[in-house]
């Protein structure tokens, strides 16, 4: 046959070989599906999760702090590993709420954003002291009202739209028309009014991407975030106590990709932070990452439960599927499908020698894990790790589709 | 503003209009919100099920039988009413099989399709009586294996991966390398060796593509799937008890999107069953549909939570998402996003007068059921329609990303 591998994603950097086995927290993925007695099963790494922030704390000026977008993992233990580790959490929902609340977050910490919450979720979240992103001058109004009939002095700060995008972003936050924030020529007369209602004014944020790997870009961005802040800050005519630069960082998901050069884009911080407008000497900094704090550091493991051959091509059939890997499947926000990092777990150190294309349990060729590719020989039984799996992997897929239920989760 | 507005797929046929708002089953969308006390809320319509079946079976051959694919909409009431109304259940998963026994379905008129069924879903499927389509013959001999240990005689059809494919649908099942079922040219044996076996041999499952809209193209594969299936009964010199012809039959959600007629492929059927070769002289015959039967019988409703205006484009956005809708927000198996029909439920017989972007309460770009639509003016507080929900719609979203939960579901 004639059939040509498609090129997989690249391994992230920390995992390791026992017994030919990939190794996650020193244990085998055989030992890790045997402990859960189920697959499929999303494992996340606390050395991995740990050795990240370490690493970026390192690389960022050191007023730069770091808050977790709970979006891209809320699975208790990470949330709570994470809370630890970050300097506050990031929420986008009366759901997260609730989550923050039960891992006992500091709620001075907390800001909550997105555009459309209810009335019941800005009452919550006054009534707990978490700090409102406001979205809109309608939602400042609702969240007025809310404070106002609590008897409470609510925590509040504007989400700005700004006039410009992260560039290479996989998705844009900026630049335009969006359903986010409020356009930055209205933020100053909404600040000033919130100032004057006697609220707590917590600040700005302003995110313009996600998912984008040039240092670069991304620092060209955050440039671009501190000279809007320190310009609406003027308009304002008052301190800006904090301000969300929103994150970006991505994660190296497919072939070529190259992972953000923190270093780097930490020197160029470093050089904008020393020549800080006076509007912002007081301020505090904030970066808001989510994928890339937890997306490298968990690994999707699912057991092949058949290998079968059509027109010549080996499927290699898993009890896993989009159900639980809608990204990795190529149907959640992608146009053209390519493959993220895989291998067979079991066999992590044998040579690549036969092409297969790793599908899942569902009845639909939507349901694609791997595409033609070239693997060590599997067979039923051997276990597929498809790897950037802490972000967006549980939380963002349908885990209900056609009966299936959801994948176990673990933290090592 | 030079905004252009994008056109909404048509509204599907059945709907009424009460005191100026989108009714169904005789009650306005506001009384269904107010009784279920929950946006969003799901709405599917049993007078519209109703009568897709029945316009179904006046059209087709009296010899084709109908049953309903149970993935596009498992909610325990449809199922039920869907159990009363067609001739049988098809599962494609344990969690499936546990929903059909829960209704109380009659084993021998469901079968379980699916490329990866673990060990345990054979065992219960064999147990209760459930006929298996057979995907591979690694997974026949399991399921002889399973019921040797069982002391059971399994029902057992096999599912044949078809050369041919259906033209012009959405998914193709057919045609080239798949995951799904055996080549046509191996299914002979593995036929002979399951009846040698002493199985309860239940015929062929040939499935072509799905969501095609061209009577010609669905009757044409059709036609094909009974030559196919004539042959493979000839070359097993055994008689043929069932043939699962699939359905492929698809419903208009876009712009230009015409309905599929199906008169005129019944007339086309006719012929083909005129003519039927003598090998199939005794076999039962059936359409396997699900999207067709369901689709268009559900209504997603979601409130209004905040309007606001971006570079003079107004958004409405909604407390509804891509967490309910998946497949309407362009992000599910799709390349270029276009307009599932949508409507302002209580203003549904005003004149459209106004472009606006109906996003959903979701922090992501991707969160978007209405894009550029002309609609009536709606504010704050207004209900907003998506049509076409009543298929992969609840099940087939990612209900707990960003924390959310799922919608209340409903049928009247």
């Amino acid at each position: 046959m004639s059939v040509k591998p498609k090129p997989l994603g690249p391994i992230p950097q920390g995992f390791s070989v026992i017994d030919g086995e990939l190794a996650i927290g020193g244990r085998t993925a055989s030992e890790l599906i045997a402990s859960s007695q189920h697959t499929p099963l999303f494992v996340y790494s606390q050395d991995l999760l740990r050795a990240r922030m370490d690493n970026l704390r390192a690389a960022m000026p050191e007023r730069i702090r770091v808050n977790y977008a709970i979006k891209a993992n809320s699975f208790e233990p990470v949330l709570s590993l994470m809370n630890e580790l970050s300097d506050g959490l990031d929420i986008a929902s009366g759901g997260e709420l609730d989550m923050v609340k039960a891992i006992g977050a500091d709620m001075a910490n907390v800001s909550f954003a997105g555009p459309g919450k209810r009335d019941s979720e800005l009452e919550t979240a006054i009534a707990v002291g978490a700090t409102l992103n406001l979205e809109s001058e309608g939602e400042a109004r609702r969240a007025l009202d809310t404070a106002d009939k609590l008897g409470k002095v609510p925590r509040l700060a504007i989400r700005v739209n700004p006039e410009f995008e992260l560039r290479g972003s996989g998705m844009k936050m900026g630049g335009g028309a969006k359903p986010f924030g409020i356009d930055a020529e209205r933020v100053p007369a909404l600040a000033k009014e919130i100032i004057a209602a006697g609220c707590e004014w917590r600040g700005l944020h302003i995110f313009t991407g996600s998912q984008a790997l040039s240092a670069e870009a991304i620092a060209e961005a955050q440039c671009n975030v501190l000279s809007l802040a320190a310009s609406l800050t003027e308009k304002m005519g008052a301190p800006l106590p904090k301000l969300n630069m929103g994150g970006g960082f991505g994660i190296p998901y497919f072939h070529g990709d190259e992972p953000v050069d923190i270093r780097h884009m930490g020197k160029q911080l470093d050089e904008h932070f020393s020549a800080l407008p006076d509007e912002l000497s007081g301020t505090e900094f904030f970066l808001e990452l989510g994928r890339y704090l937890v997306g490298e550091a968990g690994v999707y493991l699912t057991r092949i439960l058949d290998k079968k051959v059509s027109h010549g091509e080996t499927y290699l059939v898993t009890d896993g599927g989009l159900h639980h890997q809608l990204a990795a499947s190529g149907n959640f926000g992608t146009v053209i499908r390519r493959n993220y990092p895989a291998a067979i777990a079991n066999r992590f150190d044998a040579e690549p020698s036969a092409i297969a294309t790793i599908v899942g349990c569902l009845c639909t060729p939507l349901d694609r894990l791997a595409d033609r590719a070239m693997l060590p020989e599997a067979d039923v039984g051997d276990l597929v790790a498809i790897f950037c799996a802490g972000a967006y992997g549980a939380s963002a897929s349908p885990s209900a589709f056609l009966g299936q239920g959801p994948a176990a989760e673990m933290l090592v």
